[in-house]
């Protein structure tokens, strides 16, 4: 019985609204039929606009008060309303012709990106940009902040996070993986034929299909509370933590998309299959942050789906699943195949010690628009170059530079740095769970995934939205936000797989 | 531009929102994992109540006041007001208690029925019914009506519809229905290898599915402005007129579940993708009621879809698909196998001579329930009864008999007319199409069925909710309500097929 009956059923309702949001999101990307597209479009906005009209109501404020004035709440009651209070403040604060100003000027934006990343031409996307740098700019004023604006923004996606805070950690990193990336880049490939382990062959689809399905099985992936379809775009919704639906494209050229697409959305998958059953239909069951949700794919994707161990049970059935395109190739080759690091040009298609540069410059350029030391016009440039001096190599095009990503184009300041949060915590928290999980690569190297399902749901799933993230995280781990561990895993890995000493 | 702006606006928000129930609805029946199921009944409960909540604002019942006091409106504006008046006066006469009431009931019943149905045991579900006759009887009270609690369930399903309008047409097609039935099941089959077309054979699912893709296709369904998929129970639903989504059952072992489905659901299908696109997102953009709906699905279901003209062109390409199955079956056998007329005991695999009797037999005992004439408890006898009346038939069980249907345990009460009403009107119109296509049925033996879709869209669907049902096909036909274009057309076609003079 909760203390707060009333509260509760608002609660309740406003996370199943969200959930159904969840399942038109999802049905546009898998079922939608091309013509319904601009109808969902309205429906959306609608299912939004009654969210947010929910979430602002004057009554549920005073809800919010009264039950936070009282003696008597247990510590779950205390971070609901903690929770909801914080997500209601926020969405009170930004007067409503911001909030359509906004949704307006992303309309706008999405294709005249897409148009300018296909013409290559930046000029064209410059001025919807620069109207979405100015209305988040407001956003933040409005939102509120210390002086910071990109602070009001971060706090959108990584709550309790700031600045102050995330700088020193991103510029140590960038300190540290500038030499290490040149270095791996200088060393000769660790094996001939890594190159060309998947080259000109096909990997029928419906065999990569089974083979996902067999993974997300075996991550401890409930198949009768979620769901894997197809889509464009892989990614993680649902409905509900007993409806979690993960997507996954598959190419048949290459089954490493499908593969790490679905180990990554599969460990998204796991953590919202994850939250504690009393927590359901509360603001309890979530994350709390994109950073830690991005902890849970990037540590299922890169530090068990790209490792020996896992490879050392998995390569032999995915061999004998596609016996004439793999039949020849040696699981040492396989292994540097998925682990190859390159001066790569886009992000997502990076490896994990590249990948981080990226977001740093992304970051860094954000600081740049929302303090107003840079100009959105001088973005190519100064992205050009700052390509250079981090990973060596200078775009060839804007296309491949600064039109790559979708997310400025939606207005997404401020959310990059999550990636990188992900892989931080994904390293400590896999050293967290290699000292509390005495043989674990053993283990895993017998495929016994759910040993680190079982830790994974018991020191981070259940809790949700309990804990800030990092607070969380040195709950867990005994210490938060760091690159020791990211690091450390790096370089330990790296340089048995390079056979080079790594700088330190 | 519309005169009212800010009701349009409101109008539209319920729209996308009823849209999206439709897609919650959808899913449930299709890809909702079964552990999501008592979320998605939570999110459905949310989302209804929140429907509710909208309808019964006391600012919109403002704003539709002062848009009905405009001198200048247009007469699509005055049908809007009309609809959306009616659906609003409907919600703010019955009590919140009472709907919620019924909700509960209707969750508690639906269990228990289903139990009793497999137990056989009318016992077990009469409370449940009895407590659903009497809360629906409080909800007619509470609707209004003058005297007749019926007219004011009626009125739901059937708007304009009174039981004194109705009762002489069912009356009257019932007196006729009773001899014919009893002439076409004295006299021999019309073909003696009917009964065993599709007996002891296996029909591919795959190409079943495919077959009925391209029914649809060539009916003029758009695939891109909708889609198939597959549920247990068949409907047709989805979230506007451009995402109209069916289903189908594929059985393996007769293929005319699936084929006769998709060309009913296909029927409800054109109409919903047949609403003129200025009425998108209004009140106008839905059927004027059940009947008329069901008289698209039934139109194309039984009188074409079991009509020579139509077999003469799909029966060869049915064949080339399934040779094994019915290369050695002739024209005439399936004909017969598709149209055979016998003393029916369940409802929904009831051929279309004495489908109409099951639902006078229904529309008498709702009636009698509403009036207080019939007690809850006496319903098994009464309905066995009055099927060995109708039929000819005793139902060897309540499971067979009494307790077939889902229908009075969801409380619908007053909805099985609609069927009838839809079979009437399905025979007025096609008459009607006959009359205003010379040489339809040549072309349909062509598989020229767009020239009948192309009709039905300009004199039915483009027109949506913009008349009452009755006077829509008055509007196309000449003629509202009636039994005599229906009866006509059984005459002609059976008394051809089993070469037998039936009673007039």
């Amino acid at each position: 019985m909760t203390s707060f009956p009333k509260l509760l059923q608002r609660m309740q309702e406003l996370k199943d609204l969200y959930g159904i949001i969840g399942l038109a999101t999802w049905d546009q990307e898998t079922y939608l039929p091309r013509k319904g597209e601009p109808a969902r479009a309205c429906q959306l906005s609608s299912l939004q606009g009654l969210y947010h009209e929910k979430l602002v109501d004057p009554a549920l404020g005073e809800l919010l008060e009264r039950a936070a004035a009282r003696p008597d709440l247990t510590s779950d009651e205390q971070a609901m309303l903690r929770v909801l209070r914080w997500e209601r403040d926020r969405a009170v604060r930004v007067p409503p012709e911001l909030v359509r100003e906004l949704a307006a000027a992303q309309s706008q934006a999405l294709p005249v990106w897409r148009e300018a990343r296909k013409l290559n031409d930046f000029a064209l996307f410059c001025p919807a940009l620069e109207r979405l740098v100015r209305i988040r700019r407001e956003q933040a004023d409005a939102l509120g902040h210390g002086g910071r604006r990109y602070d009001a923004l971060l706090e959108g996606y990584e709550p309790g996070m700031r600045v102050e805070r995330l700088s020193p950690v991103l510029l140590g990193l960038k300190e540290k993986l500038v030499p290490m990336v040149q270095a791996l880049c200088d060393a000769p490939e660790p094996h001939p034929m890594a190159s060309q382990v998947f080259e000109g062959k096909t990997f029928n689809g419906d065999r990569q299909w089974r083979f996902t399905q067999r993974l997300l099985e075996e991550m401890g992936f409930d198949l009768e509370a979620g769901r894997q379809d197809r889509s464009v775009h892989p990614f993680t919704g649902g409905t509900h933590p007993r409806d979690v639906r993960l997507t996954v494209r598959i190419d048949e050229a290459n089954p490493m998309t499908a593969l790490f697409g679905v180990i990554h959305e599969g460990g998204h998958g796991l953590y919202e299959q994850g939250y504690a059953e009393e927590h359901h239909r509360t603001p309890l069951a979530a994350a709390p942050s994109m950073g830690i949700h991005e902890s849970q794919s990037r540590l299922w994707e890169n530090l068990v789906g790209r490792s020996l161990p896992f490879w050392a049970h998995y390569f032999p059935i995915l061999r004998a699943e596609f016996p004439k395109e793999l039949g020849g190739v040696e699981p040492e080759a396989f292994y540097c195949a998925v682990n190859r690091v390159t001066r790569s040009l886009i992000r997502i298609e990076a490896d994990e010690v590249t990948y981080n540069l990226h977001i740093v410059l992304r970051y860094e350029l954000e600081l740049a628009l929302l303090d107003g030391e840079l100009a959105v016009a001088d973005l190519p440039g100064v992205w050009n170059e700052r390509m250079q001096a981090l990973l060596g190599v200078t775009p060839p095009s804007d296309e491949k530079g600064v039109l790559q990503d979708i997310h400025w184009a939606w207005g997404e300041l401020g959310y990059f740095p999550s990636y990188t949060i992900g892989n931080l915590y994904s390293a400590t928290l896999y050293a967290a769970a290699q000292r509390d999980l005495p043989g674990l690569e053993e283990r895993l190297s017998r495929g016994e995934l759910s040993v680190l399902t079982e830790w994974l749901r018991r020191r981070i799933h259940r809790d949700g939205h309990r804990r800030y993230a990092e607070e969380q995280v040195r709950h867990v781990a005994g210490k938060g936000l760091t690159d020791e561990d990211f690091v450390e895993y790096l370089r330990r890995k790296y340089e048995a797989l390079y056979g080079v000493q790594l700088p330190r």
